[in-house]
């Protein structure tokens, strides 16, 4: 654990499971981290129901902001930026300085365009992208996207492609990272239209931290890490095969259901660190995500990342 | 096994490791099924070395068609169309009588654009679709497409709907199987632009075999086989979704390489029996594919499957 106070803004409505699972998992945090904070973001009821369960000596840790509406799993996204929301509240406490990083289980899309109309973007930033660390053999895989950025064009996976590089060598210390492109064949030219011109794009990009592109790859290289570090797809395909691979973990028989896929993942490209966890959580994966926004703010790691795109020499195209 | 003699004719030289995956998945075939029959279509020489492995009881049951050129895993698949490669000469083969389906682990496109030349396409069929059988915990769960369609439009998802549907009934016997679209949440509206698209055009689908359509699913369900008997895709995410879950069965330790993910898949759309293995396949998979070749052939899956597709008030849009 890293030193230092970390205030995170916990959306208390996200989640198919919501409220339980947030205030299963914010308990779970609370006990794992003595020096985390929570701003609980939702329904006075629902706040008073994980402060009446904490000891005593550990309710000066938590605050609370009342919101009563949530974003509903099938409503459009932008009503995230209309009305006031849990998830929007939560961006809002973060950009006043009340909180330094947010969760929320909620819808995906509603999350991004909050983050992204409360924090604004990183300069020239097209679209956020969110970005899975997936368990591998050596180092963890840098997914990304999986499920911020849907139809993407080429420029917007190069760009993501110097989002993910940034991110294993920051979050992961990953020494010149490889980047490969998520493809159904290995040979150059394989691929659908995105990847047949985001091919020649991402090879002569200027990537930070000593990335290198390694090319085309396939999805058999994802869950093995053997062939690249950080893998860039578009928010469809990555949220597919992120859940794929957790469907197989669970029919495999892996220890957790999601058998290690993680649950939470990091929105990059946005003004202030956000985590978003998968709808289906359990307080287990809330309390891991809340663990991610922590170590993401004591690590100042989207500050750190944010810079390194920005610096001179290496901003990709 | 069903009876009856089956004549596959095999392409030599398609794999990353033909010809001397082909040869052990050729000799594992034959040792399997003594009602099997081989063309196999390349060089003498490596036909020589199968006959020489086999008995000499065995050796009426393969027969030879000389072609010394094979369609590499980089050329461009068009090349399949107009050079004399082992994969045109497998089709010609049987579209001539000479064999009753063929089988190739070379590159995808290639194969897919000799068979649809070759062969010639069901009526009404825009684009042929590879439809791999995953185990799951009940039914084995049909994905399509897994290749062979890059950048579909909706129409195509619908008409593969039907193809999957077909499949399912005819060789698994599912009955009145349930159809989903792949997306990445369940709620209507989530996805990409080709599956908001796609999901009203299923709704409306008028579908063969009782097949209803159950709307979203996501990546989770496909190993676990929970919601839906079909899985309809795009080529691009079916490919890596394929991958990825073989990769994830890999990295947990499942008992074989695959996992018991198929690395064989049957090409639908073409009036001929297709069968493409993956470009990794080892010749156990070849054997497998060999056999799923035969029973395809044996229960005249294909034709009823076209016939099922053609039949009036079973068209879908």
């Amino acid at each position: 654990m890293e030193p230092g106070t970390a205030r995170i803004a916990v959306d208390l409505l996200g989640g198919d499971d919501a409220p339980a699972v947030v205030v299963d998992g914010a308990l779970r945090a609370c006990r794992a981290d003595p020096d985390l904070a929570l701003l609980l973001v939702g329904p006075v009821e629902v706040a008073d129901e994980i402060i009446r369960a904490l000891p005593s000596r550990d309710r000066t840790r938590v605050a609370v902001r009342p919101v009563r509406d949530a974003v509903g799993m099938g409503d459009a996204p932008a009503r995230a930026g209309r009305v006031e929301t849990t998830v929007r509240a939560a961006v809002a406490a973060v950009a006043e300085g009340a909180a330094d990083a947010l969760i929320s289980a909620g819808a995906t899309g509603a999350t991004v365009i909050a983050a992204a109309l409360g924090f604004g973007r990183w300069p020239g930033v097209r679209r956020p992208a969110l970005v899975a660390s997936l368990p591998a053999v050596a180092n963890p895989v840098v997914l990304l996207d999986v499920g911020a950025s849907l139809d993407p064009c080429p420029a917007t996976l190069t760009q993501h492609a110097a989002f993910g590089a940034a991110y294993a060598a920051v979050a992961h210390g990953v020494d010149a990272p490889r980047i490969g492109l998520l493809s159904i064949g290995a040979e150059p030219g394989k691929g659908d239209r995105l990847r047949r011109a985001a091919d020649p794009l991402l090879a002569g990009a200027n990537l930070p931290c000593g990335a290198r592109y390694v090319g085309l790859i396939e999805g058999y290289d994802v869950a093995l890490g053997a062939r690249a570090d950080v893998v860039v797809t578009d928010g469809f395909t990555g949220n597919v095969l992120l859940k794929g691979i957790e469907g197989a973990y669970a029919m495999a028989g892996a220890p957790s259901a999601s058998g290690g896929v993680p649950r939470a993942a990091a929105l990059l490209g946005v003004a202030g660190i956000t985590v978003v966890c998968h709808g289906a959580a359990t307080g287990e994966d809330l309390a891991s995500g809340i663990a991610l926004a922590a170590h993401l703010h004591r690590s100042s790691a989207t500050a750190a990342i944010s810079a390194l795109l920005s610096a001179p020499d290496e901003v990709s195209a």
